[in-house]
């Protein structure tokens, strides 16, 4: 077998899209929206922003401004439906707990939703949500950037090819110090009520989605540990440990925090060959694959364009034409219940069947 | 604060020997005695091999010839003391639940111990054996070769110090196909009156000791998870995942598996850096380090003599001077308590205190 890698990951969904732009309302105006999403819209091929909606009307307004968007619009505005008809799709990316109330107007308004993840602060309000979306008929799709990152959507083709055998054991890392240099210790990430948990819900669901859409499967029991040294994480886990059980005799052993300096890898390791790569999981990450199938060392970083341009546009794409959607709000309601699952482990010292 | 690699591990033990050589009988002459003990104590400094000891008379003439060993034993040679006045000490490698009857003998031979990990094949016979040893007064060290291991003291040490904070989360993964490119699968590391166990005693202890060599500390809860999808594995662990809690909120996440292609990696992050280590559970393996602290990344491979080698001079000179035995035969007891409870977790779905 001669395996190489490509010099650069392509897409491996485009195709022909009409009726471009999507025009978008984004809702909640925190650092990710202004920082990361809508400079990535802007870049991105099929999408605009024409609403931004926050609590603020100052901060809706200098948003608003900065991203050439028509309307900036309050809460009770967006719930309204003041410039709903400006808009095609929203993208809800206000904290966890929030996000049930701004798809139902979504669902009501007939838009496309695209939510961050995790879809709520427990599974009960997440199931609401994906209902609320079935019901109406609107297309949901759960915010999760690295099913639309070029290097996962390789890695897990190649994993699907059989490159690596049958898959045994995924390892996942992911932390950085969240309160460290002036981080904010009342932010809404660690506030149990609005966030449902911390480092497990926030950034722990990044290498347990990772597994499964690499493995294409979900897993069917978990265990779990959570810390929380710092009084700061009161309430919420600071680390977790969470080990997964796939079908196939497959394991995950994923860890998360916000206490810890910074980690990033993804690990896949199969009965004929390992897959690493890392970093991996922060926002925009240059990922160095490293493969070892049959003898041979490949190691590389392959470049590919921002994640969230190609997530939006893989949403534009799958709103604007037949493609289909994944990952839906079905698979995002899994991971949520995944994390209870976690939880309950942890305070009950089980393993939690799911 | 200026980090930076050394250019080659040092020992950190160094001290005067004198009386030396320390003069071994080699108990059990399986693939790993004849290819890396009895070389790596003809390198070392203060050792040598003065018996060597066989159920096959003729593979232990051979085996003598090769290595200039004075004699060739039989286990019931061994056992009635002959040629006992030419050794001062036995390294036991032999299968794991053999290891308690060779050490009685060495015990009553007044010979001081380095037997191989697990100690045995459970935490019954392996308390029968620290005690043994403890009666008669004589040294027990378990063969943990990654504690003689330069890099790893090295890495032990800068942890110790303060470097990456306090540790937090570990990482580590051992696998290597035992059944691929002809490995017998009537082999006594997968038969389970021999061995106590597949995966996880032979070669997932590696992970978990290093973690607690590294902390300095013993883990206080267990969980795990086993597999055995090939049928050669029956009755055995084939795969295994492992959750271990130690104190001060740290987790070790360790997976070991005789079915999956290789891996072996070792990663600690702490609330102020992480040190990786790959490949490193493999016999002799050149560790690439990899650190990354206050926004300073160190890469590259350190030199640094075979771990097997210097885990005998280590050995000779803890008999040899006052410099005291580490790890000993309680520290090996731990470990096979740990693999118990992670197999009763796997069995019953608990976590387990240990």
């Amino acid at each position: 077998m001669t395996l190489e890698l490509p010099t650069r990951f392509e897409r491996d969904w485009d195709r022909p899209v009409s009726d471009a732009p999507l025009r978008f309302a984004v809702i909640g105006l925190g650092g990710f929206a202004r920082n990361t999403a809508l400079p990535c819209i802007e870049e991105s091929d099929y999408c605009e922003t024409t609403a931004v909606v926050s609590g603020s009307p100052e901060k809706a307004a200098e948003v608003a401004s900065e991203f050439d968007a028509e309307h900036a619009l309050t809460y009770e505005e967006y719930a309204d439906g003041v410039g709903s008809e400006d808009y095609d799709a929203v993208y809800v990316v206000t904290p966890n707990a929030l996000h049930l109330p701004h798809v139902e107007t979504a669902a009501d308004l007939e838009k496309a939703v695209l939510c961050e993840k995790p879809l709520e602060a427990d599974a009960d309000r997440a199931e609401r949500l994906v209902e609320v979306c079935e019901d109406a008929g609107v297309p949901l799709m759960t915010a999760y950037r690295m099913q639309a990152a070029r290097s996962i959507r390789w890695i897990r083709r190649q994993v699907a090819d059989g490159l690596i055998g049958d898959p045994v054991q995924i390892h996942g890392e992911f932390s950085y110090p969240l309160l460290a240099n002036g981080g904010d210790p009342n932010q809404w990430r660690i506030d149990p009520d609005l966030s449902g948990g911390a480092a497990l819900m926030d950034i722990g669901i990044y290498p347990i989605n990772t597994a499964r859409y690499v493995l294409d499967a979900d897993p069917v029991a978990a265990r779990g540990t959570t810390h929380n040294p710092d009084p700061a994480f009161e309430g919420v886990d600071e680390h977790v440990a969470a080990q997964l059980e796939f079908p196939d005799a497959v394991t995950a052993s994923c860890t998360a925090s916000f206490g810890a300096s910074v980690a990033s890898r993804f690990a896949i390791t199969g009965t004929e060959g390992r897959i690493v790569v890392e970093s991996v999981f922060g926002v925009d990450d240059a990922c160095h694959l490293t493969i070892d199938v049959d003898g041979s060392h490949l190691e590389g970083t392959v470049a590919a364009p921002h994640e969230v341009s190609e997530e939006f546009d893989y949403f534009a794409t799958a709103v604007l034409t037949e493609m289909g959607l994944a990952p839906d709000g079905r698979h995002g309601l899994t991971d949520v219940q995944i994390a209870e699952a976690v939880y309950e482990s942890a305070e009950e010292g089980t393993r939690v069947e799911l």
